[in-house]
């Protein structure tokens, strides 16, 4: 997802205000991951908003994307230059009405925003894991996710609701927690990773691997400031992929004719680094003041694990869910492209569930699940009131 | 475009083994660049096929992409492990027929296979060029083949003809010398360079630029190796762009399972570095071998200067033409998206010029214009003939 404040200022600034403080679930045994190894002690760092109700059933867990973190909607402090990253989709009276709801998101496992990952201190050595933290899946953030679900006392979800790699673990819960939650909302997702997705993973992981600040994956206890050119290209390529040729030209200019009395050098300069370069090598820059490369390196080869069928077919591995899913594409997504959505509600359908598919006429590609959007507000908030969302 | 033998040696298999051995055409005179600068001679090196005429009226100049160069067809050596890039488009009996037309192919100005760039030695200082080579647009290019082309005796070409950035010279060509060229076919490229592509192109000169071994441009006359880090990861990420999904996803398989002898360390490495980073990988190599990182630098910017409509309308850029034009798209091409190719024939043709547009029905992506197509192969030798390809 990107992190674009002009765009969140511009589409959140008629939005909620509200004030929310993080909190963290301290859970204090050993959790154990599905591909092997485990961590003496995990931290969920998460927000909520809303009022949970008496029997404990109006509850929506959001899932954020690969860059995402726990704060979805409002500010931490008044003076917050943007809110979080879905606050014109969540809040008082807007799709995910609060004023009915009580919303969750969690930092992911793995991340490096508060929930405990790579980056975090292994109480074992004092030191951070780094790339001693053991590799985890969609599958082990959603049993993270779980353990705070029941610690908020909730035995069900009202939905679980995620765009991108969020909604790939929005449809883990369907299919490994069949009834914990009665309803999911997936977004510009595949079934599974596609091999192109996975390219562009491995050339951003091959950035900031191959860097030598990496130092092996131990840049954290060492002198220096790790990875940073690595991490920055990985973010600069990977932003591209969230967007369309539309939406970055709306960003820029074409390249600026040399000025006549450039010096052969800055007639160079100028050529190999053109505005659209500008732009990016900003986004690049603010990435490296929020996120941590061996976090990134983790969480995008979960990105690649994700199959949700396994050795099944589609329809067999969605045999067990229970919920309604809605599944959204984006028309201009070409990095999980619309039909790779209506798959997901093709699968279910035939596996006699009840799903349905809507696709978003979105002119800014992958991120424009992120953007504000009538038609996306409508169709999920009747989805998520038992209507149906067509 | 890429550069995949196995590709290559499996359509070309059958196809032609002619020797061909690769000509210098010295121009000892200085060469002015239209952005500024000089350089006091230029080196062009070039291949022909087949024989030209006696009124030198068959020719046809073929234009490379951006890591291509003049060994467009035959071998050099009879144990070339693989024949030039479009071998099976160019020979005797083939689309581009040999026995018929004389076929000039020539290293791009700027180039690093033979004709001078950048990584050539500057004869006024005894050291490579490298960033006091003068910025080149494809109209420098074009000069240089002009250059070659009269020096060939040739006063009216029978046609040019290229693919991706060969097709953008081939416009410039009709646009600039509509007295010099009777066909022009460009493929799989746009009127001007889009913004997502130029994004594309501005990481990867990222990569290159902010790796420690550029050295801001004179890596060639210090100790050490250059920016191979940065080349690797621009040409693995620039591979991708050259393909589809479902041409990678032949590529490989699924990220392999976790073996259960895995140590924590082994499976963290599998997990970040699926089958597809092999493959991306033994591109990134091999890319080293053979190509310059600051001549990459200044092609891929001549990429982005590219539009040929510059500050007139399409159909008022292209009044000056008087070559029959075909323009052909390839129907999964996302880097340079089939309606570009289209929107060249229709702004031709209300330029009240003779134009055909024909679409590629191909899997593989933006390179699939190299790729064998008996589509692609009676569209081009129909329209060469004179006759309308559609």
């Amino acid at each position: 997802m990107t992190d674009d404040d002009d765009i969140k200022n511009d589409l959140n600034g008629n939005g909620s205000y509200d004030l929310v403080t993080p909190q963290d679930y301290e859970y204090e045994h050993p959790f154990n991951f599905l591909h092997g190894g485990s961590i003496p002690r995990l931290n969920i760092r998460y927000e909520t908003y809303g009022t949970l109700n008496a029997d404990k059933s109006n509850a929506i867990l959001i899932c954020h994307a690969l860059t995402g973190n726990h704060h979805v909607a409002g500010r931490n402090k008044p003076d917050d230059k943007a809110p979080g990253w879905w606050d014109h989709f969540i809040g008082p009276g807007k799709a995910i009405d609060t004023n009915k709801y009580f919303v969750i998101c969690n930092n992911c496992l793995g991340g490096c925003s508060g929930t405990t990952g790579p980056a975090s201190i292994n109480p074992e050595t004092g030191d951070p894991y780094g790339i001693d933290f053991p590799v985890f899946t969609f599958e082990d953030m959603v049993e993270a996710q779980k353990l705070l679900i029941d610690h908020l006392g909730i035995s069900c979800l009202h939905a679980v609701v995620g765009g991108s790699m969020g909604g790939m673990q929005a449809l883990v819960w369907a299919v490994r927690h069949p009834d914990r939650v009665k309803n999911v909302v997936t977004m510009a997702c595949p079934a599974k990773q596609n091999t192109q997705a996975m390219a562009f993973n491995c050339v951003a992981r091959a950035a900031i691997f191959e860097d030598p600040g990496w130092k092996e994956g131990y840049y954290a206890e060492q002198e220096g400031y790790g990875p940073m050119v690595g991490l920055s290209v990985a973010r600069m390529m990977a932003h591209i992929t969230y967007l369309s040729d539309f939406s970055l030209e709306k960003k820029t200019h074409r390249p600026a004719d040399p000025l006549p009395g450039d010096t052969p050098t800055a007639r160079f300069k100028r050529a190999i680094t053109p505005p659209i370069w500008s732009y990016l090598r900003h986004q690049g820059e603010k990435f490296l003041g929020r996120f941590d490369a061996n976090c990134y390196l983790y969480i995008s080869a979960a990105t690649d694990f994700f199959n949700i069928a396994g050795d099944k077919s589609l329809v067999e591995a969605f045999a067990p869910v229970q919920a309604r899913v809605l599944s959204v594409g984006i028309s201009t997504d070409w990095l999980y492209p619309a039909w790779q959505n209506r798959e997901i509600t093709i699968a279910l359908n035939r596996a006699g569930k009840e799903a349905y598919y809507a696709e978003i006429e979105a002119a800014n590609g992958h991120d424009s699940f992120l953007l504000r959007s009538d038609h996306l507000n409508d169709t999920v908030s009747r989805f998520l009131a038992g209507g149906s969302p067509l």
